[in-house]
């Protein structure tokens, strides 16, 4: 790879001592459009999460835990060091930073200021030496890239009621209390999902994420909502005069940030990046710097939405039920791999109604692929299923009535007893958390033990959350609500959160995994307090084939068995006869 | 009660239009000496953690989840207005001054400023408005209490290190470092316990907390101890003398602070009274606001106090199993009382070698006395025990070797089928926590819930922490640690620390506690990490007879197994012959 050489030459002729690249759009985006590919361009790198600090004469790469193996595989150029930015003992960027400017010769720093968000760069910033020099608008990318895709182009529909659950009206009230609340006379959202919430609107800008590049801008009287006209057609058009949005061009959005002066400005700098941080904060403005009240408002689902959203999953559930019933009776009778088993559970999808698109890119891995957290097979990777093993399939899909992600790991052929034996321990995992009931106020990281401790009594971790919040038609990921013990700023689980719960373990040979989702549900008030507890609502059996049924309780033979017959309840209706009876007999195994 | 009128009239001539009191004493200890209990001087309430507003027409009293019934019925003048701090609900008292003064009538807030932590005051002042005027130096208590008990006097005495372990100049420097680590000249500690465990000394100044009233300012070249000198005798001198301490009266540490300029000052303001704040901050130095080293320091047990604490448990373990034994060989022969039973256990506890004293007041409690967390029994409130029911005992004692903390709920009588499945629902509770495995950096905010769970499952909660550390002949309520689902500054759990276990259920009718001492020992290390887990260091057999064994998991079943025979064959040989035999028997019913 000779990019990052190039890229160093162009560092040199602008006297740039290091630049930083990370794996952000324009929107603080999790998951990007090719056009912000910059890392995968440069380093043959293609996973989610990523920074990358080139110096003059060597590059950096911190990536997550979940693509760690995968980084070591994929960058080639020895020139690049991996660092496992999940390990406790690596090294923060921002330290690695520190250590660098510490020497005096270096001076510059450089990065795209509309690609890193304004916490991460204030927060550098203010650790830097006052000396070192901040150089954020050399986007050397641009100048290198010859063959860079364009910024997306998708149109945009309309989410009516029947499926939103509540009206643009209604939810901008919602905003604009917040802002009274904060004392804001304008609020500035840039993320992408937050903005096809607000206004019950849904693009595909971004592979899986039926989002459209925008920018918002609210006041008491006002909203003003950046777009590419071309995206809208007329139908759009006369919804957004209808509720008196006003439309102004995407690229116009910096200029306009420019003309505002003297406002108090609700905006999170967490999910905003520096540029618009740094045109704000010049023009005395005062910056209310707080989490975007969107995210609280979007992550509890109304009953609408709760409703589609079961239905959404049942016909999901019903299309890997499919899948699995497949697998389990042509099993070393049609050829298996990696691709074509991922291509015929699309295939199984695309068939359901409302089906819009997959909610990410299908795991499915085969043996030691498992070991990858995110793992999807390529051409070149492509593995024949046969012989004995697991098969890992993680995969969802966007509906209009909702999105899903599941994960199932099935026996592929005879399952020795050790890996049993673990593949319970994860089981018992999910039944743990699934089962609990836990005072109003309990966080996602006080319950996150519930499901780690049975393969914590194995010494096994996983190294990544137990679960994560999910979008209505919107990211896969979404926040506040996750299970995670390490999570300092964890937030209570309530009623309408929809979590995913999918414990695991990931050896150096093979990995296990398996992913319900939980909807918080009101469970119970008394003296006490208010209790809540969890509905499983994800409909696929588990693999009954890989369980040690010996080491479950009686309470979690009695769950398996109860789940079982909630599954085939909720969607025998949705299989052929074939399949029913396939799965009717399955669940009768345990 | 006319004391609460007496005050008002003592505030109203000093233009005083609120007052706070607060339980502490001038060093912020949980426990005081009588010569502080000004809230009990004027409400009746004995419990330890409390605050008093007086406003010139009412009063109101704070008190924690753990104290309220026993405030309800201790606080007689109904002009005194109760308050369940644990509430989420109630008021805090910090709201409630805010709305006090709200009122632009109301000028002027009194307090003791060394009552209260500089912590406290600073966050009431920066709430409050600008015009509230602070008097901080009207002690009206001082005023009225005509029959107030002296300041304590105790004499000091020294623990060797055979007892603990570390002697007073590596102590010192680990406190030297993080001072240079915090770029601090001076540091001031007022807690008591944190003086004692640095000097290796004790004392006896607050009843069942082995320590004596003192400051200490420490800078990189001296340490001076404030004390008062009678309580020195020729060998602490000489002691102090050798480890280069300076002795100063301890009446002359506020003079002594008014010299101090320039400096820059660790010290801990949630610890440490406003009016060394006030001294310190209005003579140009800098203040820097951080935890007392000595709280970490002090809560990770060296390996001869580990080995010391077993030793202790073991001889107060079988204190109580004699009890134990009497109870069940004597119940329906003997008369038994409260009053008696919880002497019986002392003249007990007072038998053991090295024994000092109960490491705090022995909570006695039969049937409607157990829904109080903190019942003692007095002369007045004395019950006799027998017919049906329960009868809690949490006790400890402080030996030479350790200190111990202890409850167990015993069956009197015969116990219905509830009470049995709520009593095997607290065992779980403690089984589940006990067997934990967990991760190096796992807090007690997500262990918690493994205690809380099995209760939450029959919608029952415990209003305060599962555990808290636990002091080496010192404070048996100890920190940083604990288990508390709801600490917001929860810290890991780390090998040397030393926890109680003590869930419970606090009905209308009944209470029922278990309390086992945990300590945190290294399990495994792998490629996962380090996995920590728990050393069962409590020995006294739990009440088979409340137990509902259907209720128990195999594992359960099999803990319980384990846990009597770990508990006779680490007490037997302290037992009498009866009482060894009795515990053999005891132990094979289940």
């Amino acid at each position: 790879m000779d990019e990052i050489r190039l890229f160093q030459k162009r560092m040199s002729d602008n006297n740039i001592d290091a630049y930083i690249i990370s794996s952000n759009d324009y929107h603080m985006s999790e998951y990007v459009n090719d056009f912000f590919k910059s890392i995968q361009y440069l380093t043959g790198f293609t996973g989610s999460v990523a920074t990358l600090i080139i110096t003059l004469d060597k590059a950096y790469l911190w990536v997550d835990e979940r693509n760690y193996v995968q980084a070591l595989q994929q960058v080639i150029d020895t020139n690049i060091e991996i660092i496992n930015q999940g390990h406790l003992d690596s090294i923060t960027t921002i330290d690695f930073l520190k250590k660098f400017y510490d020497k005096e010769i270096n001076k510059t720093l450089g990065f795209d200021g509309k690609l890193i968000s304004a916490t991460r760069i204030n927060k550098l910033i203010s650790e830097l030496p006052e000396r070192v020099k901040i150089n954020s608008n050399t986007d050397i990318i641009n100048l290198m890239w010859s063959k860079r895709p364009e910024l997306p182009f998708s149109l945009i529909y309309k989410l009516s009621e029947y499926f939103s659950g509540r009206k643009y009206v209604d939810k901008l009230n919602d905003v604009l209390n917040e802002m009274k609340n904060n004392n804001a006379d304008m609020h500035i959202i840039s993320t992408l999902e937050d903005q096809a919430w607000l206004y019950n609107l849904r693009g595909n800008d971004i592979q899986y994420n039926p989002v459209f590049l925008a920018y918002t801008i609210i006041t008491p009287t006002s909203t003003t909502l950046f777009v590419d006209n071309k995206k809208i057609d007329l139908t759009i058009e006369k919804y957004l005069t209808e509720i008196n949005v006003v439309i102004k061009e995407y690229n116009d959005f910096y200029e306009y940030l420019k003309t505002i002066k003297n406002k108090k400005i609700l905006i999170d700098l967490n999910y905003s990046n520096y540029e618009i941080f740094q045109i704000l904060s010049t023009r005395s403005n005062e910056i209310i710097n707080k989490q975007n009240p969107i995210i609280n408002l979007k992550s509890i689902k109304n009953k609408t939405e709760i409703k589609n959203i079961k239905n959404a999953q049942k016909k999901d559930g019903a299309a890997l039920t499919k899948f699995m019933c497949y697998l389990k009776t042509n099993y070393g009778k049609a050829e298996m791999t990696e691709l074509n088993l991922a291509e015929h559970l699309e295939y199984l999808r695309k068939k359901n109604k409302g089906f819009i698109d997959l909610s990410f890119k299908t795991i499915c891995a085969f043996n030691e692929h498992t070991t990858m957290m995110n793992y999807s097979p390529t051409l070149e990777s492509n593995s024949k299923v046969e012989g004995n093993g697991i098969l890992l399939v993680d995969s969802g899909g966007h509906y209009m009535d909702g999105s899903t992600d599941i994960t199932r790991t099935f026996v592929i052929g005879k399952l020795n007893d050790k890996l049993k034996t673990q593949f319970t321990a994860v089981l018992k995992s999910m039944i743990a958390l699934d089962q609990a009931i836990f005072l109003k106020g309990t966080t996602g990281a006080n319950l996150d033990i519930l499901a780690r401790e049975s393969l914590w009594k194995l010494k096994i971790d996983y190294g990544c959350k137990t679960g994560h919040g999910i979008g209505y038609l919107l990211s896969i990921h979404e926040g506040p609500n996750n299970f995670h013990w390490k999570d300092k700023n964890s937030v209570p689980i309530m009623p309408g959160m929809i979590t995913t719960c999918e414990p695991g373990l990931y050896l150096d040979k093979y990995g296990i995994r398996l992913e319900n989702e939980l909807l918080c549900v009101e469970n119970d008030t008394n003296d006490f307090g208010t209790f809540y507890s969890f509905e499983n609502i994800t409909y696929c059996p588990i693999d009954v084939d890989a369980i040690k049924v010996s080491l479950l309780t009686k309470e979690e033979r009695e769950w398996l068995i109860n789940y079982h017959k909630m599954v085939y309840d909720n969607i025998a209706s949705l299989l052929n006869d074939d399949e029913r009876q396939w799965l009717q007999e399955y669940i009768q195994k345990m």
